[in-house]
């Protein structure tokens, strides 16, 4: 038994992972939210072969983290929308635009920035705890086994 | 031209990805997490080949995520340690625990939480804008070029 009980059938974290797990997914993700939602726009956009984008957005629909409608029917054209489960993933995606902002990017300058649509303001995500409303703080986090019967 | 503007040089989500990108590396940072510093802990606890852990924490290393520190010396055995910028990266785990969480286990129960070390509370990741304390919004949010001369 070389496998630890936080496999991935138990750690959420182990789950998001598989479910981002490899270079294009993150970006594909990205596109929705720069308003981008169909297959020749991804293309464009990304880079990415046809065949890989095809891929990827067959596992997201599948996940249920995207839906795709025909928006033309001749010849039959697809775009995609991000369900209630892919919005939610944006929080992922944020965290991951805070940390490459604060971190990945030295002295250079950043030429986008995240704007709140109703002020104007410039948004930086930030992780809390949802109960307390202070920033997450690896030192004071532990993990908590619910059922000691499980181990 | 197939690039978008939004490329790897200028999208902080899209750097993270790029050092995010596989299916192991936020499994090795969670190892840091759950109190792992030690080559065989990991292969231990991931089931992961000593050549793709090896691959990993070298790159992880390289980007300045962890540090390494011979803590034994004959044989000569290091163990690995989150810099600032690793702990930072924290932040982006915790928000794929909470996705995870919340989307991933359907009728499940998961065994495992986070607890707040000093109340004994449990901890639900947030994200929010640090500006306004409010829960991110992607209906909320854009992107906005900072230099329209860079267009």
């Amino acid at each position: 038994m070389r496998r630890t009980r936080f496999d991935n059938s138990q750690c959420p974290i182990a789950r998001t992972s598989d479910l981002l797990g490899d270079w294009w997914t993150p970006l594909v993700l990205r596109e929705f939210f720069y308003g981008r939602h169909r297959f020749d726009e991804f293309t464009e956009a990304l880079g990415i072969s046809r065949a890989v984008l095809s891929q990827r957005l067959k596992r997201l629909e599948a996940e249920g983290i995207i839906e795709s409608r025909q928006y033309q029917e001749r010849p039959p054209r697809n775009e995609y929308r991000l369900t209630q489960k892919g919005k939610a993933l944006w929080d992922v995606v944020a965290a991951m635009w805070r940390f490459g902002e604060d971190w990945l990017f030295a002295d250079e300058g950043i030429e986008v920035e995240l704007i709140d649509r109703r002020t104007g303001e410039v948004i930086h995500p930030l992780m809390i705890d949802e109960a307390t409303g202070e920033p997450l703080s690896l030192r004071d986090t532990r993990l908590h086994f619910k059922s000691t019967a499980a181990r």
